[in-house]
């Protein structure tokens, strides 16, 4: 193990040893702060312990390697000199903060010690320069706390009940409460609590206390917490963590010093302009803690006339140096600016729109870094879907809390059956559909509905899955709420909401929210086109939507669309009076008598081909055959049980036996998706036909048509060739009759965990893949979306899981199935395309993992498909930057 | 391309160039009838061009390799001089056949031409030698027809046609009714048909037909069938097929000819006797065809006392060769002895088991040898269980077809409710249950059952599980069986069986059969404890068994097994009041509530460890966690519901609600398995207290206990962390207040696809793996195993599936995460036991599998333990004669 020869890196006063490329070295945090201090801002002064020092020390069973002792000194003597203070001098103290600081943050890591340095005689020192003994043992009792509980291990509810029973003692409720001597005594207190448990008493060698306070952060990236979490996390190639030592630096000396924050822009606008706030003669906490109120920051100029010219030079300078909107803290230390840390500024959607285009325009940035940097995808969902007026008014009428299942607000009085959804919107009303859970029958209600709330079922489930092709506000898998669709209301809590109540929700939170909250509408401002153009001339790979409707399929173009990824055609069998032809089919005991009601069905099917191959001229559409099981089709009541048999003059009986021959007692892996081709190969004969003469009649019209067939849930090659067969036979018939052709692709979805085990055989005789991640992260954690409600929210509360796997692909499982897939299908057909459709096909994070392993396409619902677009190209510029 | 300066190697009259150590060059047809050349055996002279040849067929557009036709004509030669006959003579024809045979046998290559050399001439000459007018044209006109289909191309039923309406001309039914002149006319049409098709009149140079001959079956290994079959095998290494000619021989030229086919012993019993049949004046068609019927072999010395003698010393020959019993076909031709193939003999499991001790004992053969070749895991099956004394007999009385899903045959009166099983059997009756599928509700009436039919389910439903467990035969799935309970009735085709009729299973094969057919009793002879020492003296892996309870347990010992490999703990919670406590948990709101319906079920559970710990004293016991869901153990219909509700003193409505809260659209994927661990610690609790409370018990009492407890559908390493803390935590406090300690392990079930893609991670933590199989196969496929009977059997008639998955493992897919399974786990953790619960664990190719990745048990059913122990040795055995 080679022992690096220089340990300690300074900073401080507009010099450094470091810079923010030696991360590895210095960790993020002593990186940053040399960083800063390098360019000339006035960073309180400090030194950086590096990696290498904490490796040795966990080598070398806790040895300080040579010259670390040495060079620690020289470090604090450098920092004595830069500020005229000295360490353990009660004329004029230093004191430290200590904090440790790996590559990557991770818990189980010690945190930080501040005040390091005090003792009886410089806390006196201390008193004496503020002026304030109160604020001198205050910083005390802290010091001792946070020593004992962070360094000593000594459990921290030992010094809240000494504090609380000195608090009771007083009658206070307050700690401000509490004068100079009453925390004089707690740190007594404070002193003996520490002596009981260590076994030795408070160490009043400001530099022992430091030489303690570094070994506790060496020792602390060898606990069993932070081992653990780098196991788990597959963190690798860290040595260790380093540990940064600063001067502290204090706002509430008296009036010449103070404190506050800003932003380089309007974060909520993006105007430009020197946005935030500061508070004379107070800590940092004190504007956080919202006690005193903080003045606007442009007042600071009459208080501190050159500190605040100081500031807009700094913010000014941070801003053109990190290329984005800084958020700075900054503290006035008698007279003098320090600034504590600066970091890129949260803002909106609509700022961050503003401030990427604008910044290109003033120069201070590139288009790419523009797109790489300054926006982030979940801006775009802000923009794309209407929001509540004011976020933090409604918290306090919140009422129960679901799935974010599609973004955006609702507002309306509250339905609970699809049929009422649509009478009452014809009366004018608006309404919000509740149900326990959704089915296709219930789309009509749906589309009536502002938005759609649920109390069963996940991220996929029915309703989930159409709210998000619409771009409808969804709250799905709400267990808290209680239905009771007799009485027409359901309750949670204590709360009881009726049919005609005003309800709302956000679909972005998940949030459901009593009464009418104020909406404010999508605001699609000038800068998207701007910026998206920018976004698409990055992205190296395709963005497809879903979509099942020649609307639908309209919206996705608007959106930047390039394709349709899935065109589920079972949605189809469900309008108008073509349910009755499929049910026709379902009861039919021979083929002929299937080919029968089949024919009845292929002119609608055709019709809706027609429709959606009209809307996306020129571009390719990837229809996926049947997939549900036939059972779908069948009414799930008795009332529909007679009703079917009514319309088709048929015994409620023989309705009754099918629905019970058809029934399952696990339907998501039962008779469907391509197993029913292959058992009725004259419904993938219907469906080829119905596609491929609207092709070729569209062709005539001079429509360009790309039709991609897909067979869906396929898990065996055999299976996959039975049904192209058809296929192929099937087109070669529809050909010859027109007289015409048109080129299409056969490919499957790999969504059975077997298939993308063998993608390499099955990609032999594909034309295309498209990722099925939905039943795939089913299959691969075997977790049914529909019943998973009743302990992933636990999981992931648990940290069981990091997320939920229905909305953020699960790389190192479901990742690997899809990787698998992916890679063996092109090697063993280099001109397979390869997509996903499933729903991570919209989700950041999961777009970049299918850009990374080679994806040809994403596909995801109309509304995310701007946000895909951004992803993609952020994923690319991503492993631009990491040299992929 | 290499070309191999020699294509053709000669064998006949006890001499051969090659040998069967030869296969890739020559097929395996060719290097064994080299084989049996080289040995003296006098086989019909002839010669076999190599794979080579027909490699460079193919890469050379149909080109002959240099040498080849001279080669070729050289072997014809060798034949003629070793014969005395010509090709093309009609004075003293030689006649040969031409056949493909690779290295493998493989569909889709071309079959057999028998008869080649015929042509005007010689069939005049074959008929004068023969003194045999219609024998000749009959052989002429077969090789016409013969010659058409296979070389030709030239469909099979215009020949066929032809047949037929010469057989409505002449007014006969039967081939045979035709005479000569008929013959000689068809032969006509043939060629007409023939000349009609091809473009050219049927060719008349015998060298020509051979030639012609010689490429078809070249051309065949080029067939698009033989391609596909090769890669959806990845059948990878052949270069090509070899081609055999060979000389006819005719045993029915006349009364010093003859054919027969026998036995080195006898195939039934294992007696050391040569048994067999044969016939004068016959071909080997009319032995097989039963229309004569023939001698037995014995006669055979006083029709053709040289020839009996010579094959006397030949079969003695062959066994001793082959060191097995030889099924062996000859053919007398003027009085001299043709031996035209020898393969090992089918024998009966008895038989098997008597020759296997006897040839060791004979010297012929040695322990291993017989391990590995005389005895297959399906003779032991038959020797476990009943079965029918006449196996053909009963077949006109099969009803219906179902999966034989746990070997033997049963016999019983039908009744429909697992109540009235127990009621009639305390009657005095025999009964079969027969149920549409069966719950752990129906277990005491599955046991009072003889055999067990059910009309759905698959190989791992509950009905099948339970029943191998117990040997009890059982065909399930039967789903041409339609049950009414109301009627107490089924019906299948136009039969009905109702309450009281006798019925007949045969869980062997799946058939049901009417009426009450009679048994023959289990034979477990005395050489099968002395084979199977052998077996296990060879056998690297360890044989556990799958048990649930005391009697299980004991049954499995007695079979061999070497501990317990899966001891489900949820049958338990069903039997007596056990469920009362079970339900009181399940209807518990809080932790509390739960926790002291837990403490009622203890003492039970710790009862039925006590038992099962003591029956395998020294032996390891795998004990599962809690796995189904909790609505398993709540009532399924309206009386359930009342019942329930009466004996807890509570309301319908209660139990209803709960029934709905707890219901799951697929249960399969829902909240069971350490889900429920993880939402319920206190389950995980109470049985890990009951395991260890029982093996501190017994420890103290003597007994050696190796508990180790397995916990369910792990999908992420949280997960399992999370329940082995549990478990850990409870243990230290079972210790702590017996104050005593056993050691245990603790592992988990890898059946979820993501725990097997992550077991590196999983390993870190566990002790061991065991794979449980049937979960894995249903995730990996995408197959409830409750609904796939729908489309399985259709996909594995239509070889979309070359096997049900659920009996074989499927290696391809399921297998590949079996295996990503055991290396990585034994990669991250080299102490990980690795062993298979699930049903395939006693399937003898599947336990192959595991034994070739490495693990280090299988478990299974008590009734498969020696079928396992068999297949294990065989493993062994096939993986060393492999070099691996």
């Amino acid at each position: 193990m080679s022992q690096a020869s220089k340990h300690v890196y300074g900073f401080g006063r507009g010099t450094a040893e470091g810079s923010k490329e030696m991360r590895a070295l210095l960790g993020g945090k002593g990186a940053n702060l040399a960083e800063m201090s390098s360019i000339g801002l006035p960073v309180p002064p400090g030194f950086t312990v590096t990696t290498e020092a904490c490796r040795y020390y966990s080598a070398h069973k806790g040895q300080w390697p040579t010259g670390l002792e040495d060079e620690i000194r020289s470090g604090l003597t450098q920092i004595e000199k830069t500020l005229g203070r000295r360490f353990g001098d009660p004329a004029r103290p230093l004191l430290v903060s200590v904090r440790s600081g790996g590559a990557q943050s991770m818990p189980g890591m010690m945190d930080t010690v501040l005040n390091l340095g005090l003792n009886g005689e410089v806390v006196e020192g201390l008193a004496r320069e503020a002026g304030n003994e109160r604020f001198a043992y205050d910083a005390y009792r802290r010091f001792i706390d946070m020593f004992s509980a962070v360094v000593m291990d000594i459990d921290h509810h030992h010094f809240e009940e000494a504090l609380a029973s000195m608090k009771a003692k007083k009658g206070v409720k307050n700690d401000l409460d509490l004068d100079a001597n009453d925390l004089k005594l707690l740190v007594d207190q404070f002193k003996a609590i520490y002596e009981h448990h260590a076994g030795h008493a408070f160490l009043s060698d400001p530099y022992l206390q430091l030489q303690h306070a570094i070994n506790a952060v060496f020792e602390s990236w060898d606990s069993a917490r932070a081992i653990k979490y780098r196991q788990i996390n597959r963190i690798t190639g860290l040595i260790g963590t380093a540990v940064n030592v600063q001067a502290m630096v204090y706002g509430n000396l008296g009036p010449t010093s103070g404190t506050g924050v800003c932003f380089t822009r309007n974060p909520s606008t993006g105007e430009r302009e020197l946005y935030g706030e500061f508070l004379v003669n107070a800590q940092g906490e004190d504007v956080v803690a919202g006690i005193r109120t903080p003045e606007p920051i442009a007042e600071m100029e009459s208080h501190f006339p050159r500190p605040y010219r100081e500031l807009l030079e700094v913010t000014e300078r941070l801003e053109r140096h990190y290329r984005n909107m800084q958020d700075i803290e900054f503290t006035v230390q008698d007279g003098e600016l320090f600034i504590l840390q600066t970091r890129n500024g949260k803002r909106t959607g609509k700022a961050a729109l503003k401030m990427a285009v604008d910044m290109v325009g003033e120069g201070l940035t590139d288009t790419v870094s523009a797109v790489g940097e300054l926006v982030e995808p979940g801006h775009l969902d802000q923009l794309l879907h209407p929001g509540f007026k004011d976020e933090t008014a409604y918290k306090a009428s919140v009422i129960a809390s679901g799935l974010p299942a599609s973004p955006g607000a609702a507002v309306g009085q509250v339905v609970f059956a699809a049929d009422d959804a649509e009478k009452w919107r014809d009366d004018g009303k608006k309404v919000l559909l509740v149900r326990i859970e959704t089915s296709p029958e219930d789309v009509g209600g749906m589309d009536a509905a502002e938005g759609i709330l649920t109390s069963r079922g996940g991220m996929t489930s029915h309703a989930a899955v159409v709210a998000r092709g619409w771009g409808k506000p969804c709250v799905a898998g709400c267990g808290a709420v209680a239905i009771d669709y007799a009485s027409k209301s359901f309750t949670t809590g204590s709360v009881t909401v009726s049919e005609g109540d005003w309800l709302s929700i956000n679909g972005s939170t998940g949030e459901v929210i009593l009464g009418a909250q104020e909406l404010v509408e999508a605001q699609l401002v000038d800068d998207f086109a701007t910026f998206m153009e920018w976004a698409d001339d990055i992205r190296p790979i395709g963005v497809r939507s879903n979509a099942d409707t020649p609307a639908d399929a309209a919206k996705a173009v608007s959106f930047g669309a390039e394709g349709i990824g899935l065109c589920r055609t079972e949605h189809m069998f469900f309008e108008g009076d073509r349910i009755q032809a499929v049910r026709e089919m379902i009861l039919s005991s021979t083929e002929d008598a299937r080919r029968a009601a089949l024919a009845k069905l292929l002119p609608y099917q055709k019709e809706d081909f027609r429709g959606i191959f009209r809307a996306m001229d020129g571009l390719p559409i990837t229809v996926r055959l049947l997939d549900p099981p036939l059972h779908e089709f069948l009414p799930h009541d008795a009332d529909g049980v007679a009703g079917m048999a009514d319309r088709m003059g048929i015994d409620e009986q023989t309705v009754k036996a099918k629905i019970a021959e058809l029934s399952e007692f696990n339907p998501m892996l039962g008779h469907r998706g391509c197993r029913l081709g292959v058992s009725y190969p004259e419904i993938t004969e219907m469906q080829t036909r119905a596609i491929l003469e609207a092709a070729v009649e569209l062709k005539a019209e001079g429509v360009i048509v790309l039709p991609e067939i897909m067979v869906p849930l396929i898990g065996t090659l055999e299976e996959y060739v039975d049904q192209k067969q058809v296929i192929e036979k099937t087109a070669a018939s529809v050909f010859a009759e027109a007289g015409s052709e048109v080129e299409f692709l056969i490919g499957t979805m790999i969504e059975v965990p077997r298939a993308a085990l063998t993608a390499d055989d099955i990609a032999r005789e594909a034309d295309f893949f498209s990722f099925g991640t939905n039943d795939l992260t089913q299959m691969c954690f075997g977790y049914s979306r529909d019943d998973a409600g009743k302990f992933l929210p636990l999981y992931v509360e648990r940290k069981i899981l990091p997320h939920d796997p229905f909305q953020v692909l699960d790389r190192r499982g479901v990742g690997q199935l899809v990787k698998i897939g992916t890679q063996r299908g092109k090697e063993s057909n280099p001109h397979l395309k390869v997509g996903i459709c499933g729903e991570h096909g919209g989700e950041p994070t999961s777009v970049a993992f299918c850009y990374d392993i080679g994806m040809d396409y994403v596909s995801c619902s109309p509304f995310r498909v701007p946000i895909a677009r951004l992803a993609a190209a952020q994923a690319h510029l991503a492993a631009r930057r990491n040299g992929m």
